[in-house]
């Protein structure tokens, strides 16, 4: 069996790691537009060999589209086209409603399978993989029914087979939900990273005193714009919706700290807490 | 010697266990205001004894400081009343302009050694102790001239001792500081934190959906109002000015989406990568 893997990044490369420890007879092939992360995929054994899209598409029972969402906006239907009778097409992407969109209007529909693994580092390229990535985490499914019955359950038992707990719901509640539970904090970590940057001009202060606490909240800020800008743009109106939520609680915090409202001030935090209960168990899993 | 520790909480029992450990024949007095408190920490043997204030005090050679910072004001001056001649008292609090100005107006001015460790967890209370937290971590002092030498030098020799960095400064310039790198981090994940409870509000669904990103940005949401409520209302000033600049970048942000402007968005963003140099020298450490 030979799967294609376009965009051997971190995903793209953490997925295939994964799947080759268990189906070790299994062919991969890369997919990639800089010939660089091709050459260290192959040196890292993360795929046997690398070519063109049309070519590796052509012979793949199964292929990754683990580009940033940009990309697999525009690939999408040319892979479509191309793909072979019997074979699958998965996306990785971050976003879901869009991608669906293009999908649904493709004749081949019911080649392709919407998923959304909720994993990821803050680091990039192929020399972020790794096998554990995926393992243990939860993965999405979108609008399953117009996926046809093989190429579903070959997606589903390749995921399960790996440690993947599978979920499945609308490509609209998916976007809605992550962009509550992703795509917010990524930008709050990208502009408290801007924030301490631009006041703290000497970066040897922030070294000094910053402490476990501030690098845990900033860390996203080290992500990938090319992988995030795309996926910004095309969940605009929810993430700005989760914005504007995010903007008018902070507002409120300032509000409360400017005058002084020690009581108001403890409510809020007593009701953050209740977070706690749900972050035991995520990092349960 | 004996050692008072007032407040036997993350801070003051981690110190504690850091410092027995190097210090077998120590003598540690536990005061809290919590008998629970108290009699956690005797089991947990972060104390040999618990006592009242004055008892306490009366018979230490240094006494610790470690209780929310609302209670370091009300209480300094009178710990300072009754500190004995030749013994010293520090302060761990996370803000040092009003604390500094309370002990500058007091006679026993230069038996204090107004310090604060740059290290914590979301967790209270002394079952959150363990002595691995301040080892590796920097501590820093402020207005180290107004401490008389031997209270200097212990203190210093004692946090060296346990493995921390020691950094100087003035309480202005820690406060100022601190808003950027620590209390900014905290109010962002505690606005977080309250924006995904209000929105999502099946807490199922952020459990089902969030991955460790989500966990590691929203934290510090977990942590104590009764802590933190004091110290944001102390730094006021800073932690405002910090919280207009931050929500000042996430109007940015959204507008930027709002409008589709993907450089500028890649823009913010690279911009925002430069903190990794900056994390990777802290998680270095």
């Amino acid at each position: 069996m030979t799967v294609s893997i376009i965009g051997i990044g971190l995903l793209g490369g953490s997925f295939a790691l994964a799947i080759r420890e268990k189906y070790p007879k299994m062919h991969f092939i890369g997919v990639d537009a800089s010939p660089v992360n091709g050459q260290l995929a192959l040196a890292k054994g993360i795929v046997d060999e690398v070519l063109p899209l049309a070519e590796a598409v052509a012979q793949s029972t199964l292929v990754v589209m683990a580009t940033p969402v940009n990309t697999i906006i525009d690939l999408l239907p040319t892979v479509l086209d191309h793909l072979p009778t019997g074979a699958t097409i998965i996306d990785l992407g971050s976003t879901k409603e869009l991608i669906c969109t293009i999908a649904d209007a493709h004749e081949k529909r019911a080649q392709f399978v919407a998923v959304h693994p909720m994993a990821g580092t803050e680091n990039s390229g192929p020399g972020a993989a790794f096998k554990e990535l995926l393992p243990g985490k939860n993965l999405i499914i979108c609008d399953r029914e117009k996926s046809n019955a093989d190429s579903l359950t070959l997606v589903e038992s390749l995921f399960r087979d790996i440690g993947m707990k599978l979920f499945y719901m609308t490509p609209k509640e998916h976007d809605l939900h992550l962009a509550y539970v992703s795509h917010l904090s990524h930008i709050s970590a990208f502009a408290l990273g801007l924030t301490v940057l631009e006041k703290e001009k000497d970066e040897q202060a922030i070294f000094d005193m910053a402490s476990t606490g501030f690098s845990s909240t900033v860390r996203l800020a080290k992500s990938s714009p090319q992988m995030w800008a795309p996926i910004f743009d095309q969940n605009r109106t929810n993430v700005s919706d989760a914005l504007a939520a995010y903007i008018d609680f902070l507002q409120q915090f300032k509000t409360v700290i400017d005058t002084q409202d020690l009581q108001t001030s403890l409510d809020f935090m007593q009701r953050a807490n209740v977070i706690r209960r749900v972050l035991d168990g995520i990092e349960k899993r």
